[in-house]
């Protein structure tokens, strides 16, 4: 995979080739890259709706995907860290699923390439869903009679398996998309949209250099097909300066990020930028959800990774910009699962 | 509180007084009985709903009051007993909240006489949200900047209170009702809504005994208003026949029901008499959730109610009518909790 960090939105705009087909913020495109392995229908991510919210997913029937990815708001939960089915806790705060079929890696350290692999690696770890094994998985779908025919409808007559169990939900995953929020509508032109704090926030944004890293669809750098593919993933450090009290306080150098899965020294705290659509609904914040509140993050941000202090009234400001980035929720309607 | 037992059924059908306004089925009624310091409203309805999603109201977030009365299904979960929000498991399986506002009594043991007064218990209950004091619960909601208008529109301008979630929330729950069952289509006059084993098994239901407590609007016995008021409850013993191998097999007799609310002698395994709408959607059955599958739970019910044991034929019939009773489900929209 590559690995980019630091001043990427300099670089682009240094090389003209780039340049031209970049532009630093945009409108949340229709549709995210679909596989093609996997393509959308309404049969699939009906049946993937189903599966997101059915509890027989997980080892003893307590938890759904939607109880930690909870659509209801944020598509997170409002805790630091999940727990699981048997109550493990994660080590990481679960992210939003909103808007995640732009990103072009999965989990905080980036270690899963696509949707369909980060969801088969829920399934079987002790902190999530806690199934004894992928076939487990298997056997409590197949167990109930009405799925077979929404899968035979799904992948053309194809039964039960763990792969499509996963094909199914991620393609219900990519329908979750929440365009037209203010920041979107201001992108489009209608300069209205957003307060003058919030423009006053963007501003700040973009001159303090938080725009660096949080650029682009998702506010969290390159989508796939523009600049990057999947599986390709934009990671930072964080903390970038290290020792500061936000650091002891919030134990943000504990975890050691993306070096835990590579082993390669320049990895060691590097994270996967996170998305910032509707980063208003999904506190607590960072990789281990320790800090409350968004204007404490805003805080804490500047600090460890600009080195910078902002007054009041940038903070404010600069919340009222990411409030602007709450988008426009689609009615869900309650699946009836089988 | 009135306490019946045994005959009710033959009670009603010597005293012509009560017969007259007696159909021992009846097709769901259009709304449940209303309590009159509650009225139902759409606002109240819609804020409810958020409630019911909202993990907020369990002491670590973890658990939302749709977590254990999951409504993508039979509104109950699919454990013998439910997980509270810190891992403590209930001593009773979570029953449904369809159709729930027609009975007269809550809990597996009665002892709440109205929704409001059920659910006001759930919150401290260290087996369920596990809160710490209801001023705890309250502080959660306020804590929401949200929630306040919403309170405020659904009860004329009031706060946040502990009596106001609790009815908001029982709104809610009152709409919960799934009409037009074949069975219901049945008892309208369809008499092809049934298929002839479920007509069959209809028909060894009234014979056997069985409805002698199933009966009425839930099949469950007396609704509201008609013999019963709210708060007085239709209890039955269970098991009837001692001494069964099933009792000691699915430890039927370990919890003392009613007794344990009300220390009376008579009370000793006395059970208020379980819904049985939408009962194919809602295993594991019983008090402890100890049976899988309706088929056993319709032989367990035959040989320790009625001392009787069903051929194969007469338990696939009987389940087959079972089976009618699930309902239409309505499309909710998944909320979106402030």
């Amino acid at each position: 995979m590559l690995k980019f960090s630091g001043q990427f939105l300099a670089v682009l705009l240094i090389f003209p080739g780039l340049a031209h087909a970049f532009e630093p913020f945009q409108v949340l495109p229709e549709s995210p890259p679909i596989p093609h392995d996997n393509p959308q229908s309404d049969a699939k991510i009906a049946l993937g709706k189903m599966l997101f919210f059915d509890r027989r997913l997980s080892v003893n029937g307590s938890l759904s995907c939607n109880s930690c990815h909870d659509l209801t708001r944020g598509g997170a939960d409002f805790r630091s860290v999940s727990i699981g089915a048997t109550g493990i806790a994660g080590r990481r705060s679960a992210p939003t699923l909103w808007n995640v079929a732009y990103q072009t890696v999965l989990y905080w350290d980036g270690r899963a390439a696509s949707l369909e692999q980060a969801l088969a690696s829920h399934f079987t770890d002790e902190t999530v869903m806690a199934m004894p094994s992928k076939q487990a998985v298997v056997t409590a779908i197949k167990r109930v009679a009405g799925y077979e025919d929404y899968f035979a409808r799904s992948f053309n007559g194809q039964v039960v398996s763990y792969e499509n169990i996963n094909r199914a939900l991620a393609s219900f995953i990519r329908s979750l998309k929440t365009p037209n929020s203010a920041f979107d509508k201001y992108l489009a032109g209608n300069k209205q949209a957003l307060s003058s704090s919030a423009r006053r926030g963007f501003t700040t944004f973009v001159d303090s250099g938080c725009a660096s890293c949080h650029f682009w669809v998702n506010l969290s750098g390159p989508v796939p097909g523009l600049a990057f593919e999947m599986g390709e993933g934009f990671y930072e450090l964080f903390p970038n300066y290290p020792g500061t009290a936000d650091e002891s306080r919030y134990h943000l150098a504990d975890d050691l990020g993306r070096y835990m899965i590579t082993d390669e020294a320049t990895d060691r705290r590097m994270w996967r930028v996170p998305v910032l659509r509707n980063i208003a609904l999904t506190a607590p914040y960072f990789h281990n959800g320790s800090v409350a509140t968004m204007e404490d993050a805003i805080r804490v941000m500047a600090r460890t990774q600009l080195n910078k202090d902002f007054n009041d009234k940038q903070v404010a400001d600069i919340a009222a910009f990411l409030q602007t980035l709450t988008g426009k929720f689609p009615d869900l309607i309650i699946p009836r699962v089988p």
